[in-house]
């Protein structure tokens, strides 16, 4: 069979990728392993059914805040079995509309794992298909890796792919990782009702470039006033099995016995078998790609966690729409990193896009930095959650942004105004001077950009 | 005293302006009828207090939806005086921070009637100040009026003066207006528990200039669902006092037995003794100014609910700005109208800028509309608030973006990134290849700004 463009993976980034191509007119297939996977594992392990679960966990959270609003609860029952089904229905409504609207538009999907046989031919594996393409997109996301000797066995030692099957909710929890994985989960868990235990290698929680101290410190308060146990530059050092549960030893030196471990920890990209098709890897195994998600092979694209450890759903379909246009002939739409936001909800939203001021410096940037508080916001106290605050890191000679860190409410769609703004070029002289309405939270972006001109006025203390 | 801007009036509008003009160097006065107005009608009796008790609702109908959660609450109690303190503590916060903050910046606020008795001198009637000013700003706001010859008592019948007092939830409501107000109101009071009757004269919910049919049509859907029965084309004949509260005949020939009256109709400018010092006004008693805010007296310029029947906080605090930017000599900045956001809390968020598709075209335009639902959004399905939509309209030539229309969860906040690129002249074009994080809110505005180009794809229903 003959198509403009076989995509391999029909995750997030494929799929995004497929569809945009179609529009642009072109003959598109997708190869996806089976009719469960489609979607990949933002979908059906990751990002979807992470945050339908942490907005249960928000809920919980405020109810116990909801006196002042004249509602006088009088407490609730938790039910795993409820949450459950309402997640997979909505992961399953998702996947089963996904597959829907491509056989509505006339998009093939073929089950199986597609193999690339050369620049412009992709087998599909199990069901003896060969299908011809012009272009080729691969798509093959990741997979979980295993830390520490600790492997997943779906009991007592869950990962991303596992930790969805719990049939009720644990009484206690140590979770392997600080990273976004880390703490969304020790959020739901905490909320749910268990003893929850963080650990982090690093020294702080959100350990990652492009996310500020100040984030991860006021996040890491906000956990620990829930009763989240937090250890800094620990792991798992030993565990065992007994009657009371599993018997954890930690780096540390403490001890403590819980019912599950969660492995949040790092990822690995799926490209075994690339290299042997003369696709230029790094030694870390990811695709080298140029601006426009090019491989070495000119008619073969990659986009995604294949692409790079920034393992991020946006990135993976932003890249895969650069992918597409660069085949159709647009130069002008790149890849762009520095662009992708970092968003993290736990017991806060966490946003971040471009440098932080630290990175910024040591760049060799010049910086002033913007900030305020959620606290004074009235439409946060309206909504009785003014915690957090909004930064704004601007080149000081051009008021250039240089990025944004937002933690609070709604910290994931407000810091979208910013991203616009730094992908136009817009400096914090048009956001301190562009509108805002009154009351909203947005005001904070306005005033953060305003502060940057005239430096701060503000009767808050400082984050 | 000598000043360089004295400013009449410190509401939303003359308050961030004062601000503005201390950060920008000018000495600052404020004059202000009272300790108890600071801050103006939208925090006293306007935004702020609605939106807290807009919370309040929107969390109780949020309660019935989660068991899907796996949260099964057991019922809660209501109670007003725990709303009412709640509520009032945040108005009363905001109020005192003001004034605290406003005497640590060493700006006084003279209390009293500000009177302009010539283009460099304020007068504060009863205090026996003069204020001599290089520049004034009158900021002097709006007040309520009755219709159809129902005057607030405070007692059976209200309006947004008097409806804060009430001591305890309604059972049944009559509104009259349905209007931002009106629609807003209904929905807090049917949430709290009461009978509502909401009544517009025209054939629409939200009648306004700039709002869609769509989103009117959209939002009395689901206030109807709600209970609350709506009544277009009509409004209140007649009522009388009865052993069972207020017997209300209305236009429409029905009758009901109501407890309390709101009359959510409009304002009116407070410009009364204006024309007697000299300003230029219209027929309708707002003051002439031209883009930068300036009257017909070149000392003298206004902002706010005074300079047009666009009373808006945010339209306040925006001119206030340009005022003073204009006083210290920049041409640049400019009052513009269509950029200015028309956001309502009801059940749905309600938020509109710019032009609707009918308005884009009576003014000649060749119009593409992009709208997306939330039906398949996926951060709105893991939050179980999927409904409602994304409407984009461009001018078909240039792709530029003539308005943007959106209901449903956080639009009130979304629709900013619509403003900023229709301040900054960024097109459809632009919105659409830029960057929105997965899952998100976002992302629909992207997908609606695709749609300019490319036509409909979409599995869902049209809203």
């Amino acid at each position: 069979m003959e198509f403009d463009l076989v995509i391999v993976g029909a995750g997030s980034g494929g799929y995004e990728a497929g569809l945009y191509a179609h529009r642009r007119g072109m003959k598109v297939a997708f190869v996806e392993l089976s009719p469960e996977t489609v979607g990949g594992n933002c979908l059906n392990r990751g990002c979807i059914p992470s945050k339908y679960m942490r907005y249960g966990a928000y809920m919980i959270e405020r109810f116990s805040h909801m006196s002042r609003y004249g509602i006088l609860p009088k407490g609730f029952h938790l039910s795993m079995p409820h949450l459950k089904e309402g997640r997979d229905n909505v992961v399953r409504t998702i996947r089963e509309n996904f597959k829907k609207f491509a056989q509505h538009l006339g998009i093939p999907i073929f089950y199986g794992k597609g193999f690339l046989k050369d620049p412009n031919t992709v087998v599909v594996e199990g069901a003896d298909i060969t299908l011809r393409s012009r272009f080729v997109l691969l798509a093959t996301g990741s997979s979980t890796v295993s830390v520490g000797g600790m492997v997943a066995d779906g009991r007592y030692i869950h990962d991303t792919d596992t930790i969805w099957n719990l049939e009720e909710f644990p009484k206690r929890v140590v979770i392997v990782g600080g990273g976004a994985v880390g703490v969304e989960f020790a959020y739901i868990f905490r909320m749910y009702g268990a003893d929850v235990t963080l650990t982090e290698l690093k020294d702080r929680l959100l350990p990652m470039a492009g996310i500020p101290e100040e984030s991860s410190r006021f996040l890491a308060r906000k956990l620990k006033k829930l009763g989240i146990d937090i250890k800094l530059k620990t792991t798992v050092n030993h565990y065992e099995k007994t009657e009371e549960g599993l018997k954890v030893s930690f780096t540390d030196g403490t001890q403590l016995t819980t019912d599950i471990i969660l492995l949040a920890v790092g990822r690995k990209p799926n490209t075994e078998g690339f290299k042997e098709t003369g696709i230029e890897m790094d030694e870390r195994g990811f695709v080298v790609v140029d601006k426009h998600c090019r491989t070495n092979l000119p008619s073969v694209y990659a986009c995604g966690d294949i692409t790079s450890p920034l393992m991020l759903a946006h990135k993976a379909m932003y890249e895969g729409k650069v992918a597409v246009s660069h085949m159709l002939g647009d130069e002008g739409w790149e890849k762009n990193d520095t662009l992708m936001p970092k968003i993290i909800y736990s017991a806060y939203e966490v946003a971040s896009v471009g440098l932080t001021e630290d990175e910024a410096e040591d760049e060799g940037y010049h910086v002033r930095v913007g900030v305020v508080s959620f606290v004074t916001n009235p439409k946060a106290m309206d909504d009785g959650e003014n915690e957090g605050f909004v930064r704004v890191v601007v080149e000081e000679r051009t008021k250039r942004i240089l990025g944004c860190h937002i933690l609070g409410p709604n910290a994931g769609e407000l810091l979208h105004q910013v991203i616009h703004a730094m992908k136009a070029g817009l400096g914090a002289d048009f956001m301190s001077r562009s509108v805002y309405s009154h009351p909203s939270l947005s005001e904070a972006i306005g005033q953060a950009s305003m502060e940057v001109h005239f430096g701060p006025i503000t009767w808050t203390k400082r984050s």
